[in-house]
């Protein structure tokens, strides 16, 4: 769940919230996959995780903000399909940002980090 | 390991290296356990880690930087103590400080996240 590969090091965040579970580099990643693969099962296929698994982290994603980020559809000519809610494009986008600008905020820091590298 | 608690959410980070494992909350929290208790068998139980994980967790640690981080002394009057190297108290501090920054650049992001409750 890195991301892309970078030659320096690279912030992951998480975040923590004082009454919910977090949100994380997985979750961000999970309802990414499934807006680009449209259904959860392709998205956990994708990410190499059990269908079990990323269909739990759907349903805490669903409780942890105002309405759910991911929209299911069961049966239907698409059978099984799931959308990304408006909702869940916020978060996705406010997290990423968070990311950027937690990111730049430390590139300078990081690049130091680096530089102690083993001879 | 999600550290103190807060009313507010909060932003953990974890670093990628190109070439090296990730240096996350967990690891950072070991050093400073470590610290405390003088020895890796007492910091793995104040995590409630096994030993063995955190003793491959230290191992991991001593090859991602220019010289180890934890130092061990096997038998002698203190038997199976360990300290953090001068290096070690380095790393703790930039990883830190890294954390720290990059949670300032992010408040205001965070907070408007946390709005989004659920009902």
């Amino acid at each position: 769940m890195s991301g892309q590969a970078s030659d320096k090091p690279v912030l992951r965040i998480r975040i923590d919230f004082p009454d919910r579970p977090s949100l994380g580099p997985g979750k961000i990643r999970l309802l990414e996959e499934i807006e680009a693969a449209g259904s959860i099962a392709a998205a956990a296929r994708g990410m190499g995780m059990s269908y079990r698994r990323a269909w739990l982290l759907v349903d805490e994603l669903n409780s942890m903000f105002a309405g759910p980020l991911v929209a299911t559809q069961l049966g239907g000519a698409r059978g099984g399909g799931a959308v990304v809610t408006p909702a869940g494009h916020q978060v996705i986008a406010h997290y990423r940002r968070v990311e950027t600008e937690a990111g730049r905020a430390t590139a300078d820091l990081l690049a130091g980090l680096d530089q102690a590298e083993p001879e």
